[in-house]
């Protein structure tokens, strides 16, 4: 065998040494400080950051000592074993409950995701106490660091900002897209044809999942690596938003 | 900025060169041999192949000049103009109909799989009146593929058979895992500790579907590109099967 040593299609980094970020830190600054010192980036790379860091920057996080428990968390909590401030929070935090059911809180959170607890989490969180909620506007997020790595950088960097949700009918959750800046979310392959000419009818991929996703297996839940690099991937340019991969509810069969 | 150049975490390859498939062909040989002119697998690697051409090969096609369809198939194709015999057979691939609402047709699988049209697909297909359905059972397809790969190779390759499947709530198509071989599809983080010495408590990752979607990043729907290798991913070895990435009807919130 000859071959030269083949090129990959796509390389993915994970960007270490970013130190623990708190309420009012520059996050875009740490972070491509981080990726300068260890991978610098390049022209054509996608950064994916998961959303903690990003609402540990702008405050969204939630003192649970502060909190009163409503009635309806406070009952729900007692059934599962939960806290019941963390319901709460999770409750406040939601424009609509879609399931409730065997311990399992399933939200519609302000921005339209659906998701357990409406993404109120704490886990990765510093304070026993501390809850920690999505960014208010993670497209507003993501557009803000792109911005700041553009003129840092004097290219065009598109910003993913990732959360783990679970999905009805799997087992196990998965890095999906929750902001996005500087790329299209979704490659749109109607009306094209494949090599046997017939035409590609279902085929809108939500390729911004896809890179969240793929980001996931570099940084490793327990690891303090929130971000990473994928370099080589050809997305498309332009004003992508997170919104876009939400279904329109009157399409939604599963509402 | 002298910093020594990075070596990713992740590398994907598309492999090239695999001719058209069709039904008897040992596309397991096809597959190992384009890597090997191509892109030779090394021990770490995952290979990621799209069911079509493992479908193809095991001959699950159907010719739909031989389609009887129903009266319900006849009927819901009218109203939503669709291919009565299209509807026929995927309701003949279906154990349960999910939803069957605006033109959208929800199917358990006999797999168990729960997917639009039951799998049941027209693209990258050759012939006109031809469909191509999932393999009959993925995960045991993987298992042959997995073994011919360890025999000519000499180590073990996990195989992840992939599709593309609609989720509710969210627009757009992402690649998941239908058939798995050689390693655990999920990675379960409960009863570790983040870094601030929390318990990580919703933290199960259907890695496999992770892996497929960055898989998905390479290939391409419309290139005949439909086998992709991920090198650098920590798999764990494991007797995985893609039914674990289905979630307990029991605790399914949205049969």
């Amino acid at each position: 065998m000859s071959a030269a040593t083949p090129q990959p299609a796509l390389q993915i980094f994970g960007v270490d040494g970013i130190p623990d970020v708190r309420p009012g830190d520059d996050v875009a600054a740490m972070i491509l400080d981080a990726a300068a010192t260890t991978t610098p980036l390049q022209a054509g790379d996608v950064l994916v950051i998961t959303h903690k860091v990003v609402s540990k920057a702008e405050g969204q996080l939630v003192d649970m000592r502060t909190v009163e428990p409503s009635p309806l968390a406070i009952e729900w909590a007692q059934t599962w074993d939960r806290d019941p401030r963390q319901i709460e929070v999770a409750l406040r935090e939601s424009k609509r409950i879609v399931r409730m059911d065997r311990g399992v809180l399933i939200c519609e959170t302000r921005h339209g995701f659906i998701c357990a607890n409406a993404g109120v989490d704490a886990s990765n969180v510093a304070g026993d106490d501390t809850l920690c909620l999505l960014p208010h506007d993670p497209d507003a997020s993501a557009r803000h660091i792109a911005t700041v790595a553009a003129e840092r950088l004097g290219f065009a960097v598109p910003i993913i900002i990732s959360d783990s949700f679970g999905r009805p009918w799997r087992f196990g959750i998965v890095n999906i897209a929750i902001g996005v800046a500087g790329l299209l979310p979704l490659s749109d392959y109607r009306g094209q044809t494949d090599p046997y000419g017939r035409e590609l009818h279902v085929s809108i991929l939500a390729v911004a999942d896809e890179l969240a996703s793929a980001a996931e297996l570099v940084m490793n839940k327990i690891d303090r690596r929130p971000v990473a690099i994928i370099r080589g991937y050809p997305w498309q340019p332009g004003d992508g938003k997170a919104s876009e991969l939400i279904i329109d509810p009157a399409r939604d069969l599963f509402r």
